[in-house]
Protein backbone atom coordinates (compact mmCIF):
# COMPACT_ATOMS: atom_id res chain seq x y z
CA UNK A 1 0.00 0.00 0.00
CA UNK A 2 0.53 3.65 -0.53
CA UNK A 3 1.57 4.54 2.82
CA UNK A 4 3.41 8.11 1.71
CA UNK A 5 -0.01 9.17 1.74
CA UNK A 6 -1.72 8.53 4.89
CA UNK A 7 -1.36 11.76 5.93
CA UNK A 8 -3.61 12.81 2.78
CA UNK A 9 -6.06 9.78 2.35
CA UNK A 10 -6.69 6.42 3.45
CA UNK A 11 -4.31 4.34 1.56
CA UNK A 12 -6.97 1.67 1.13
CA UNK A 13 -8.58 4.25 -1.02
CA UNK A 14 -5.89 4.50 -3.56
CA UNK A 15 -4.17 1.63 -6.12
CA UNK A 16 -1.62 -0.76 -4.19
CA UNK A 17 1.33 0.61 -6.16
CA UNK A 18 2.96 3.72 -7.29
CA UNK A 19 3.14 1.87 -10.98
CA UNK A 20 -1.02 1.74 -10.91
CA UNK A 21 -1.73 5.17 -9.60
CA UNK A 22 0.24 6.18 -12.51
CA UNK A 23 -1.75 4.76 -14.85
CA UNK A 24 -4.79 5.77 -12.58
CA UNK A 25 -3.31 9.50 -13.46
CA UNK A 26 -2.83 8.98 -16.89
CA UNK A 27 -6.53 7.98 -17.21
CA UNK A 28 -7.25 11.09 -14.95
CA UNK A 29 -5.58 13.25 -17.23
CA UNK A 30 -6.21 11.72 -20.49
CA UNK A 31 -9.73 12.20 -19.50
CA UNK A 32 -10.07 16.19 -17.22
CA UNK A 33 -6.39 17.51 -17.86
CA UNK A 34 -5.57 19.73 -20.27
CA UNK A 35 -1.99 20.73 -21.63
CA UNK A 36 -2.34 23.99 -22.99
CA UNK A 37 -0.63 27.04 -24.38
CA UNK A 38 -2.19 30.10 -23.81
CA UNK A 39 -1.13 33.40 -25.49
CA UNK A 40 -0.81 36.63 -23.86
CA UNK A 41 -0.23 40.10 -24.77
CA UNK A 42 2.47 41.76 -23.03
CA UNK A 43 4.12 44.91 -23.83
CA UNK A 44 7.53 44.36 -22.95
CA UNK A 45 7.90 41.27 -24.89
CA UNK A 46 10.55 40.41 -27.90
CA UNK A 47 7.39 40.25 -30.01
CA UNK A 48 4.73 41.43 -27.85
CA UNK A 49 3.30 38.00 -26.87
CA UNK A 50 4.23 35.56 -24.51
CA UNK A 51 3.20 31.72 -25.63
CA UNK A 52 2.84 30.11 -22.17
CA UNK A 53 2.24 26.88 -22.09
CA UNK A 54 0.50 25.09 -18.87
CA UNK A 55 -0.47 21.90 -17.58
CA UNK A 56 -3.57 21.70 -15.39
CA UNK A 57 -5.67 19.59 -14.00
CA UNK A 58 -8.90 20.99 -12.56
CA UNK A 59 -11.54 19.35 -9.73
CA UNK A 60 -14.19 20.61 -7.59
CA UNK A 61 -13.12 21.79 -3.81
CA UNK A 62 -14.97 18.65 -2.19
CA UNK A 63 -12.30 16.06 -3.88
CA UNK A 64 -8.93 18.91 -3.84
CA UNK A 65 -7.30 15.39 -2.08
CA UNK A 66 -6.88 14.56 -6.03
CA UNK A 67 -4.78 17.64 -6.78
CA UNK A 68 -2.82 17.13 -3.79
CA UNK A 69 -1.94 13.54 -5.10
CA UNK A 70 -1.10 14.84 -8.44
CA UNK A 71 1.15 17.19 -6.53
CA UNK A 72 3.17 15.08 -4.48
CA UNK A 73 3.48 12.29 -7.50
CA UNK A 74 4.71 14.98 -9.48
CA UNK A 75 6.49 16.70 -6.78
CA UNK A 76 6.15 20.05 -8.35
CA UNK A 77 3.35 22.64 -9.38
CA UNK A 78 0.56 24.56 -6.88
CA UNK A 79 -3.21 24.27 -5.85
CA UNK A 80 -4.79 27.08 -6.16
CA UNK A 81 -8.66 28.09 -6.34
CA UNK A 82 -9.87 27.99 -10.29
CA UNK A 83 -10.30 32.34 -11.13
CA UNK A 84 -13.99 32.72 -11.15
CA UNK A 85 -14.74 29.89 -9.38
CA UNK A 86 -12.61 30.24 -6.20
CA UNK A 87 -15.46 29.07 -3.74
CA UNK A 88 -15.96 25.79 -5.40
CA UNK A 89 -13.45 24.61 -8.28
CA UNK A 90 -9.60 24.37 -7.46
CA UNK A 91 -7.03 22.98 -10.19
CA UNK A 92 -3.79 22.01 -10.05
CA UNK A 93 -1.33 23.74 -12.21
CA UNK A 94 2.40 23.31 -13.20
CA UNK A 95 3.40 26.11 -15.73
CA UNK A 96 6.92 26.40 -13.94
CA UNK A 97 9.00 25.71 -18.11
CA UNK A 98 11.68 23.84 -15.87
CA UNK A 99 8.68 21.43 -14.34
CA UNK A 100 7.09 20.94 -17.00
CA UNK A 101 10.44 19.99 -19.17
CA UNK A 102 11.80 17.60 -16.60
CA UNK A 103 8.59 16.70 -14.76
CA UNK A 104 5.63 16.99 -16.55
CA UNK A 105 6.50 15.93 -20.46
CA UNK A 106 8.76 12.95 -19.02
CA UNK A 107 5.68 11.43 -17.16
CA UNK A 108 3.38 11.29 -20.08
CA UNK A 109 6.09 10.43 -22.80
CA UNK A 110 6.35 7.60 -20.42
CA UNK A 111 2.48 7.04 -19.55
CA UNK A 112 1.34 8.29 -23.01
CA UNK A 113 -1.97 9.89 -23.35
CA UNK A 114 -4.70 8.10 -25.61
CA UNK A 115 -7.24 10.83 -26.30
CA UNK A 116 -5.11 13.92 -25.48
CA UNK A 117 -2.07 12.07 -27.70
CA UNK A 118 -2.01 15.28 -30.07
CA UNK A 119 -2.50 17.80 -27.54
CA UNK A 120 0.29 16.43 -25.84
CA UNK A 121 2.69 16.24 -28.99
CA UNK A 122 1.86 19.74 -29.39
CA UNK A 123 2.56 20.53 -25.95
CA UNK A 124 5.91 18.95 -25.75
CA UNK A 125 7.07 20.34 -29.07
CA UNK A 126 6.03 23.83 -27.97
CA UNK A 127 7.57 23.55 -24.55
CA UNK A 128 11.16 22.02 -26.04
CA UNK A 129 11.01 24.33 -28.55
CA UNK A 130 10.88 27.60 -25.96
CA UNK A 131 13.47 25.71 -23.76
CA UNK A 132 15.72 25.70 -27.09
CA UNK A 133 15.04 29.43 -27.04
CA UNK A 134 12.85 29.17 -30.20
CA UNK A 135 11.05 32.47 -29.47
CA UNK A 136 13.57 34.61 -29.84
CA UNK A 137 13.80 34.93 -33.51
CA UNK A 138 10.94 35.78 -35.82
CA UNK A 139 10.41 32.88 -37.37
CA UNK A 140 10.94 30.70 -34.43
CA UNK A 141 8.55 32.63 -32.93
CA UNK A 142 5.99 32.43 -35.24
CA UNK A 143 6.48 28.60 -36.06
CA UNK A 144 5.81 28.02 -32.26
CA UNK A 145 2.76 30.50 -32.56
CA UNK A 146 1.16 28.34 -35.91
CA UNK A 147 1.78 25.13 -33.62
CA UNK A 148 0.24 27.34 -30.19
CA UNK A 149 -3.25 27.64 -32.92
CA UNK A 150 -3.18 23.93 -34.50
CA UNK A 151 -4.15 22.76 -30.65
CA UNK A 152 -7.75 22.36 -29.64
CA UNK A 153 -9.53 24.93 -27.93
CA UNK A 154 -10.98 28.27 -28.56
CA UNK A 155 -8.61 31.99 -28.96
CA UNK A 156 -9.52 35.19 -28.29
CA UNK A 157 -7.58 36.10 -30.63
CA UNK A 158 -6.96 34.89 -34.41
CA UNK A 159 -3.54 33.67 -35.54
CA UNK A 160 -4.10 36.23 -38.34
CA UNK A 161 -4.61 39.35 -36.05
CA UNK A 162 -1.66 38.26 -33.95
CA UNK A 163 0.52 37.58 -36.67
CA UNK A 164 -0.05 41.33 -38.04
CA UNK A 165 0.72 42.60 -34.75
CA UNK A 166 3.76 40.84 -34.41
CA UNK A 167 5.17 41.92 -38.16
CA UNK A 168 3.74 45.25 -37.64
CA UNK A 169 5.71 45.19 -34.17
CA UNK A 170 8.78 44.52 -35.52
CA UNK A 171 8.11 46.54 -38.79
CA UNK A 172 7.91 49.40 -36.93
CA UNK A 173 11.15 49.26 -34.76
CA UNK A 174 12.81 47.56 -38.06
CA UNK A 175 12.10 51.17 -39.75
CA UNK A 176 13.49 52.77 -36.31
CA UNK A 177 16.66 50.82 -36.60
CA UNK A 178 16.92 51.81 -39.37
CA UNK A 179 16.66 55.49 -39.19
CA UNK A 180 19.71 57.66 -38.99
CA UNK A 181 21.25 57.67 -35.56
CA UNK A 182 19.32 60.29 -32.85
CA UNK A 183 16.48 59.76 -34.94
CA UNK A 184 14.70 57.49 -32.23
CA UNK A 185 15.36 54.54 -29.91
CA UNK A 186 16.35 51.40 -31.37
CA UNK A 187 12.92 49.59 -29.72
CA UNK A 188 14.74 46.82 -30.59
CA UNK A 189 17.23 46.61 -27.59
CA UNK A 190 13.89 46.87 -25.39
CA UNK A 191 12.41 43.71 -26.62
CA UNK B 1 1.21 -5.18 -25.33
CA UNK B 2 -2.55 -5.96 -25.98
CA UNK B 3 -2.44 -7.03 -29.08
CA UNK B 4 -6.32 -8.07 -28.77
CA UNK B 5 -6.80 -4.19 -29.04
CA UNK B 6 -4.74 -3.89 -32.78
CA UNK B 7 -7.94 -4.03 -34.78
CA UNK B 8 -9.11 -0.43 -33.35
CA UNK B 9 -6.11 0.51 -32.42
CA UNK B 10 -2.36 0.41 -32.38
CA UNK B 11 -1.30 -1.40 -29.51
CA UNK B 12 1.81 0.56 -28.69
CA UNK B 13 -0.86 3.84 -27.96
CA UNK B 14 -2.22 1.82 -24.95
CA UNK B 15 -0.31 0.78 -21.75
CA UNK B 16 1.44 -2.13 -22.19
CA UNK B 17 -0.61 -4.89 -20.04
CA UNK B 18 -3.97 -5.09 -19.27
CA UNK B 19 -3.38 -4.54 -15.64
CA UNK B 20 -2.25 -1.07 -16.26
CA UNK B 21 -5.38 -0.38 -18.89
CA UNK B 22 -7.27 -1.21 -15.91
CA UNK B 23 -5.96 1.28 -13.76
CA UNK B 24 -5.94 3.82 -16.94
CA UNK B 25 -9.63 2.96 -17.04
CA UNK B 26 -10.46 3.95 -13.65
CA UNK B 27 -8.50 6.71 -13.76
CA UNK B 28 -10.69 7.91 -16.56
CA UNK B 29 -13.88 7.33 -15.44
CA UNK B 30 -12.90 8.84 -12.09
CA UNK B 31 -12.62 11.49 -13.57
CA UNK B 32 -14.96 11.39 -16.62
CA UNK B 33 -17.54 8.89 -15.82
CA UNK B 34 -20.79 9.07 -14.55
CA UNK B 35 -22.46 6.32 -12.46
CA UNK B 36 -26.41 7.91 -12.51
CA UNK B 37 -29.44 6.77 -11.41
CA UNK B 38 -32.47 8.37 -13.33
CA UNK B 39 -35.86 8.95 -12.41
CA UNK B 40 -38.66 8.05 -15.23
CA UNK B 41 -42.20 8.63 -14.99
CA UNK B 42 -43.93 5.89 -16.39
CA UNK B 43 -47.67 5.24 -16.29
CA UNK B 44 -47.49 1.75 -15.47
CA UNK B 45 -44.64 1.12 -13.65
CA UNK B 46 -46.31 -0.33 -10.48
CA UNK B 47 -45.30 3.41 -8.06
CA UNK B 48 -45.42 5.34 -11.59
CA UNK B 49 -41.64 5.96 -11.37
CA UNK B 50 -39.08 3.94 -12.49
CA UNK B 51 -35.62 4.51 -10.83
CA UNK B 52 -33.23 3.85 -13.83
CA UNK B 53 -29.47 2.75 -12.84
CA UNK B 54 -26.79 4.12 -15.80
CA UNK B 55 -23.20 3.94 -16.63
CA UNK B 56 -21.82 6.00 -18.84
CA UNK B 57 -19.00 7.75 -20.49
CA UNK B 58 -19.00 10.63 -22.82
CA UNK B 59 -16.71 11.58 -25.28
CA UNK B 60 -16.31 13.58 -28.45
CA UNK B 61 -16.83 11.58 -31.91
CA UNK B 62 -13.03 11.78 -32.82
CA UNK B 63 -11.92 9.78 -29.94
CA UNK B 64 -14.72 7.34 -30.21
CA UNK B 65 -11.85 4.61 -30.09
CA UNK B 66 -12.00 4.93 -26.29
CA UNK B 67 -15.16 4.23 -25.74
CA UNK B 68 -14.64 1.50 -27.90
CA UNK B 69 -11.73 -0.17 -25.50
CA UNK B 70 -14.00 0.03 -22.91
CA UNK B 71 -16.79 -1.81 -24.93
CA UNK B 72 -13.93 -4.54 -25.49
CA UNK B 73 -12.94 -4.71 -21.32
CA UNK B 74 -16.21 -4.80 -20.04
CA UNK B 75 -17.37 -6.62 -23.16
CA UNK B 76 -20.98 -5.31 -22.58
CA UNK B 77 -22.74 -1.96 -23.40
CA UNK B 78 -23.28 -0.48 -26.01
CA UNK B 79 -21.92 3.08 -27.81
CA UNK B 80 -24.46 5.62 -29.29
CA UNK B 81 -24.73 8.95 -30.11
CA UNK B 82 -25.38 12.05 -27.32
CA UNK B 83 -28.52 12.64 -27.22
CA UNK B 84 -29.09 15.99 -28.72
CA UNK B 85 -25.27 16.32 -29.52
CA UNK B 86 -25.34 13.62 -32.21
CA UNK B 87 -23.10 14.80 -34.69
CA UNK B 88 -19.70 15.46 -32.26
CA UNK B 89 -20.12 13.16 -29.18
CA UNK B 90 -20.39 9.97 -28.09
CA UNK B 91 -21.71 7.82 -24.89
CA UNK B 92 -20.29 3.93 -24.12
CA UNK B 93 -23.93 3.26 -21.93
CA UNK B 94 -24.25 0.51 -19.77
CA UNK B 95 -27.84 0.25 -18.21
CA UNK B 96 -28.32 -3.26 -18.36
CA UNK B 97 -29.03 -4.14 -14.61
CA UNK B 98 -27.29 -7.74 -15.19
CA UNK B 99 -24.63 -6.26 -17.03
CA UNK B 100 -24.11 -3.37 -14.42
CA UNK B 101 -24.63 -5.83 -11.59
CA UNK B 102 -22.24 -8.94 -12.86
CA UNK B 103 -19.10 -6.53 -15.00
CA UNK B 104 -19.73 -2.85 -14.15
CA UNK B 105 -19.95 -2.88 -10.53
CA UNK B 106 -17.38 -6.13 -9.98
CA UNK B 107 -14.51 -4.04 -11.47
CA UNK B 108 -14.80 -0.81 -9.93
CA UNK B 109 -15.01 -2.91 -6.24
CA UNK B 110 -11.57 -4.33 -7.53
CA UNK B 111 -10.52 -0.83 -8.54
CA UNK B 112 -12.37 1.66 -6.26
CA UNK B 113 -12.95 5.17 -7.94
CA UNK B 114 -11.18 7.75 -5.57
CA UNK B 115 -13.14 11.04 -6.72
CA UNK B 116 -16.41 9.40 -7.16
CA UNK B 117 -16.17 6.89 -4.56
CA UNK B 118 -19.35 8.14 -2.56
CA UNK B 119 -21.50 8.32 -6.12
CA UNK B 120 -20.25 4.85 -6.61
CA UNK B 121 -21.13 3.32 -3.34
CA UNK B 122 -25.03 4.79 -4.03
CA UNK B 123 -24.92 3.23 -7.34
CA UNK B 124 -24.19 0.07 -6.24
CA UNK B 125 -26.37 0.39 -3.33
CA UNK B 126 -29.67 1.16 -5.39
CA UNK B 127 -28.48 -1.53 -8.35
CA UNK B 128 -28.37 -4.13 -5.36
CA UNK B 129 -31.19 -3.17 -4.31
CA UNK B 130 -33.29 -3.48 -7.59
CA UNK B 131 -31.80 -6.73 -7.90
CA UNK B 132 -32.92 -8.06 -4.56
CA UNK B 133 -36.49 -6.24 -6.25
CA UNK B 134 -36.65 -4.05 -2.80
CA UNK B 135 -38.14 -1.38 -5.15
CA UNK B 136 -41.61 -4.19 -5.25
CA UNK B 137 -42.73 -2.41 -2.25
CA UNK B 138 -43.79 1.08 -1.15
CA UNK B 139 -40.95 1.07 2.17
CA UNK B 140 -38.10 -0.49 0.01
CA UNK B 141 -39.15 2.15 -3.25
CA UNK B 142 -38.90 4.89 -1.18
CA UNK B 143 -35.61 4.08 0.67
CA UNK B 144 -34.24 3.29 -3.10
CA UNK B 145 -35.70 6.65 -3.72
CA UNK B 146 -34.21 8.63 -1.11
CA UNK B 147 -30.63 7.06 -1.79
CA UNK B 148 -30.97 8.33 -5.83
CA UNK B 149 -31.30 11.73 -4.23
CA UNK B 150 -28.55 11.54 -2.33
CA UNK B 151 -26.52 11.64 -5.31
CA UNK B 152 -25.19 14.25 -6.81
CA UNK B 153 -26.43 16.05 -9.77
CA UNK B 154 -29.26 18.12 -10.93
CA UNK B 155 -32.94 16.47 -10.56
CA UNK B 156 -35.99 17.92 -12.69
CA UNK B 157 -38.63 16.68 -9.95
CA UNK B 158 -38.12 17.31 -6.37
CA UNK B 159 -37.72 14.23 -3.85
CA UNK B 160 -40.52 15.79 -2.31
CA UNK B 161 -42.97 16.09 -5.17
CA UNK B 162 -42.14 12.39 -6.54
CA UNK B 163 -43.10 11.00 -3.17
CA UNK B 164 -46.01 13.03 -2.61
CA UNK B 165 -46.94 11.61 -6.41
CA UNK B 166 -46.13 8.27 -5.61
CA UNK B 167 -48.43 8.18 -1.77
CA UNK B 168 -51.19 9.58 -3.76
CA UNK B 169 -51.52 6.66 -6.46
CA UNK B 170 -50.46 4.31 -3.64
CA UNK B 171 -53.81 5.84 -1.38
CA UNK B 172 -55.28 6.09 -4.68
CA UNK B 173 -55.33 2.44 -5.86
CA UNK B 174 -55.88 1.53 -1.77
CA UNK B 175 -58.34 3.06 -1.78
CA UNK B 176 -59.79 1.72 -5.19
CA UNK B 177 -59.00 -1.82 -3.24
CA UNK B 178 -61.35 -1.35 -0.21
CA UNK B 179 -64.10 -0.33 -2.67
CA UNK B 180 -66.74 -3.15 -2.69
CA UNK B 181 -66.34 -5.81 -5.58
CA UNK B 182 -67.67 -4.34 -8.96
CA UNK B 183 -66.80 -1.39 -7.64
CA UNK B 184 -63.42 -0.38 -9.68
CA UNK B 185 -60.21 -2.27 -11.07
CA UNK B 186 -57.57 -3.50 -8.39
CA UNK B 187 -54.79 -1.11 -10.12
CA UNK B 188 -52.18 -2.73 -7.79
CA UNK B 189 -52.75 -5.77 -10.14
CA UNK B 190 -51.66 -4.08 -12.71
CA UNK B 191 -48.32 -2.98 -11.72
Amino acid sequence: MLYEFSDIIDPRRLPRRMKYLQYYILGLVDGEGCFSVSLKRQADARFGWVIDPIFHVTQSKEHRVILEILRRVFKCGRIIPKPGEEDRVYQYVVDSRRHLAEVIIPFFEKNKPIIKAREFESFKEIVYGLERKEHKDLDGFISLLKKAYEMPGERKYSLEDVLMQVRERVGASETIRRAPPGGGEDMVQHH
